[in-house]
């Protein structure tokens, strides 16, 4: 462990962003055919080849005339003409218009020699014996006929290059009758996942031997099809030098930039460090910005030709990882495609809560998104919020919306303060309702009946503190915590949920009650301190404690496991079924779902408090109006809750 | 022709959206591959099967200890743990800390039964033998430990449904080794082409048939894209009843949607109309929109079972079905997929120009658009220009940018009037420059160095008509166009074309001068009046007249083809070389490009003007830069092209 890169020289973020754009992305020019241009970007300029169109073109149904013939003709005063034929749309005409007669044209067909313009149907009247029209307008040469080239002409530049191909332009390409285009090439961007604990989404992970699913192959995957590149995957690379410097000479002969990650061990980052120094060039290591320190920026030898594909190595936590992609690979992708970053990709947000920095190096700090305002259009400012939970937590990834990048020489940032938020993807939006507070099952299933609701599941104690923040829309508590404060928010809704004790099927111990857990050896599993039915449980023990003339302290002190906090509402109870511990705090609706037993001790109230500044936001009213029409179907659908 | 449809009684616009919105497009979900998801739109909540992490887990490098044998450890007085072993990411651990003991450990791997934290690798020394490790803190129970189930809890609510699939979801997916995702379909939509007439891009067309490229195919198709959809391109159906009835039906058992597009023929439009009213039903007929009359709404009965695909016949000219699509169907798409419309499909800006209106229906307005303020970030306002070349004209697709809605009771948009524009597809961007003017070959290789220019080849008098209306940010002009009077624009750049007539390659009439056209029986060709070139041709024809004591007039009339005025500048040209001219106005270098003769008549003056109010525009700049960097070179490489 002694030789671990330390990365003590860390480069400024300027540095790490120049780095990377000295390396060259620039895939080769490809052809597509048009069917598949949409999105592409043209690679040279278009001219046309061809008159658009080829011909002189009626633009109306009617009679194909010479104008002349028409002079004087009026209402009143009809000009009688011979019908000499018919030409249909995509029929090369077999008559001559001359003087004195008329041939009937549909819209589309090439006009007949000897005609010069079309005197459209309204204004005509065909005789009986179909061998003559009467003609009740005169017209002027070239009225109701596009004139061969008169849309596009032959030697005309029709699109240049750079043009992002969109409808539009593949209808013009269309009308050339272009079938195929040169295109800029994507970036192709080889992924190079490392670490001997990953293993791909799908297959069986084993926890006991610290395996763990790979996050960051198909996340960075992801976005750099965002980003206008064309992802590959490799094989995964343990920590054996051999393996890994295969594989990343295989990326690099393959591809225009690769990438490694996934790894958070050092002794796989030393492994590649090591492969990039003995197989191609370091420029930098390290970078002064958090999350992101051990980014690594690099070329990498072809192995069969004399060429270098860029690399950079990412960091092993997906939270750092994504964005240090977004900030400073993300950027070089787009300039290889030639695609502009989507206006969506940014957004201007208000700080939620003061936030202070003391590091002295640059910081992307995630953030999450809240709209103030009543509608989705805007009308409210937006609120970043910080999101704070260390960077392993995957969660993180959808628990915040984008990245602030800080400055290395701020050192406060204001309650109020306008930031730029860059944004995951350009496809991220904000949610249109958020909401904090206590983890429960039927508020979970109202969740799936609105539009795009986030939900963090912080507990009761919590969720509170940040409404009085100011942060979300609405609070779940369970409990009494509620009721406790005067609290400035309005009661959407309330209901009772039955909770107890979780057991193993059939209630092998024969728990009765919570003198159970003092009086006896059982293995307890409790809910975290910030859960409102923690709350209750030890509530709950203080009234057992009065009974017996005890103290609270004293009876949690006899459960062996009452600081046994698990996260979510049935995680004792999943510790319960995987023989973990005989009993755990948790709800009848979860015990029946897991086909647990259940040993039931009371209710406690469940509410769902709006933000009082928030009322008229479209995301709150919409969860109200679900509380109202699916709550009460909800909770019949659940054991132990009631209104 | 007397049973054609004639759309008499028109539906309002509100109830075609009303009858498209009745229809179920809706596709079934279907279950996806994470790699293949990123776009799509979950179907159904994802909740967590397992715990992530999955055990305790270091989230540090050092030594695994318990908590209480550091107690009172610091840097001056650490405590001496003797070494275990050691436990890399991805192994199981062999090894258990008894009181006394430390295990080596990196970041990711499992912690070991009996430790309960970890000391960080730069608050450790190890001794030299490795036997033992000095510790220089103390650390408290979980410190640097991620506990199972912290990051995600087994049964937690992971993603609900209707989620949008970005990079950062597939990451919480990966974390959860889900490796596939039920996901809404996307609409599946079949395009059916009609019209005898149509060519598919890539195959050759029959002008002298009347046969054209089809355009409304692939252009409807990447919209469908676009909008979420999923398009099929159906063979060509012709006007006969029976082809269309089989492709038809093909399409609705195969789709959700069926759009028919193509023809601005009468009778393919009356075929479809029979086939949808006898194998299916018939919603409405025409709606009082301009443009977009002949749209048809209903319903197609599948052929194999009790279901029924919705049906939508759109415009047959192009600008007309991309802006009914755009319009009508495409909000109808992104509801059944239920893929909201991007923030950027539309867009704020103010009328160029004033429009008057007085059909009683309400109007689509092609508008392009520009910016007016410097940079592309919006600090100048977006003007709205209405783009009026007739809805035949493909070209039109490239040089709107959207469509304006302005409703039947409008009679009047006042200059400067605010107006919401459509953009055609959500990618479409405002053009960085937009320039007007005369067609010059040499401007057209400038043009390619420019980053998203736009220039509509109007002639030079348009150009500076529409200058004088503020609406460009440079116009070109050729000839006196420009010095004959006062005008209010600053030159950015000039340059001297060489011009006069373009004969077949050795000039075998033996044409000396424009006196030849004017004395002999020859066939001319001339440029359009708008043209500065015919300015300087219709000077130069006075010169001759002066000389001669005669008219221009009688001059005039003695060239056959004066008045046959070709569209581009290298038109005439083409039709010498296509053998249809014996002499064409044009350019020395259009001739050597295509390999024709030339007879030199003078040289004319090209001025690249500013309007005065764009100088500071991004935009503008980029031009001239580019004019002072590039125009030099490109004219050293055009023959009969000087400063």
């Amino acid at each position: 462990m002694t030789d671990r890169k330390e990365f003590r020289d860390l480069a400024d973020p300027e540095t790490a962003r120049d780095a990377i754009a000295s390396l060259d992305l620039t895939p080769d020019p490809e052809r597509v055919a048009l069917a598949d241009a949409r999105g592409r970007v043209l690679a040279e300029r278009v001219d046309a080849d061809i008159d658009v169109p080829g011909f002189d073109r009626a633009s109306m149904d009617g009679y194909a005339v010479r104008a002349r013939d028409t002079f004087g003709a009026d209402e009143t005063d009809p000009e009688s003409l011979e019908l000499a034929g018919t030409v249909h749309a995509g029929e090369e005409p077999d008559v001559e218009v001359t003087e004195g007669r008329a041939v009937e044209i549909s819209t589309g067909a090439v006009m007949p020699p000897g005609a010069d313009s079309v005197v459209m149907v309204e204004r005509t009247d065909e005789s009986e014996d179909g061998n003559s029209v009467a003609v009740r307008t005169a017209v002027a040469p070239g009225d109701n006929v596009m004139l061969a080239g008169a849309d596009v002409a032959a030697g005309e530049r029709a699109l240049g290059p750079g043009t992002r191909l969109t409808a539009r332009e593949i209808g013009l390409l269309s009308a050339l009758g272009v079938d195929s285009v040169p295109v800029r090439g994507k970036p192709t961007v080889g992924i190079v996942s490392t670490g001997d604990e990953l293993v791909r989404p799908g297959e069986e992970v084993d926890s006991a031997a610290g395996q763990i699913y790979d996050v960051n192959s198909y996340t960075v995957a992801a976005a750099v099809e965002e980003a206008g590149g064309e992802p590959t995957l490799y094989p995964h690379a343990g920590d054996d030098y051999d393996e890994m410097e295969r594989i990343l000479r295989e990326a690099a002969d393959e591809c225009d930039l690769v990438l490694s990650s996934g790894s958070t061990s050092a002794s796989a980052v030393d492994v590649i460090y090591q492969v990039i120094e003995e197989r191609g060039e370091l420029l930098l290591h390290g970078v002064a910005v958090k999350p992101g320190k051990p980014m690594l920026v690099g070329r990498l030898a072809n192995s069969e030709s004399a060429g270098e594909s860029a690399y950079v190595g990412l960091p092993g936590y997906p939270v750092s990882a994504l964005t240090i992609f977004r900030t400073f690979v993300a950027p070089a992708i787009r300039r290889a495609a030639e695609v502009p970053e989507p206006a969506t990709a940014t957004v201007e947000a208000r700080m939620a809560t003061e936030e202070r920095y003391g590091e002295g190096r640059m910081r992307l700090m995630p953030v999450g998104l809240t709209e103030t305002g009543p509608g989705e259009s805007g009308d409210g400012d937006l609120l970043a919020y910080v999101v704070d939970k260390g960077s392993g937590a995957t969660t993180s990834l959808v628990e915040a919306d984008g990245v602030v990048s800080v400055p290395a020489d701020t050192a406060y940032l204001a309650e109020g303060e306008s930031v730029e938020v860059q944004l995951f993807s350009p496809d991220v939006r904000p949610p249109s309702v958020l909401g904090v507070g206590e983890d429960d099952p039927a508020l979970a299933r109202l969740l799936d009946a609105l539009e795009r609701p986030r939900y963090l599941s912080v507990g009761s104690r919590v969720g509170l503190r940040k409404l009085r923040d100011g942060v979300p829309d609405f609070v779940v508590t369970s409990g009494d915590s509620a009721s406790d404060r005067q609290l400035d928010a309005s009661e959407l809704a309330s209901y009772e949920r039955e909770w107890g004790l979780v057991v193993p099927s059939g209630n092998p111990e024969e728990i009765a009650g919570l003198a159970d857990l003092v009086d006896r050896d059982l293995r307890f599993v409790n809910r975290g301190s910030d859960s409102g039915l923690r709350t209750t449980l030890g509530e709950t023990v203080a009234d057992l404690a009065d009974e017996r003339g005890a103290t609270r302290h004293d009876l949690v002190e006899s459960i062996d496991g009452f600081e046994l906090a698990a996260k979510a509402h049935e995680s004792p109870a999943r510790n319960v079924a995987a023989g973990r511990a005989d009993a755990g705090l948790g709800l009848r609706t979860t015990a029946e779902k897991l086909g647990l037993g259940f040993v039931s001790v009371g209710t406690e109230t469940v509410r769902v408090l709006a933000n009082p500044d928030r009322t008229a936001k479209a995301g709150v009213r919409e969860l109200d109006a679900a509380l109202d029409d699916e709550l009460d179907g909800i909770l019949a659908d659940l054991s132990g809750f009631e209104r």
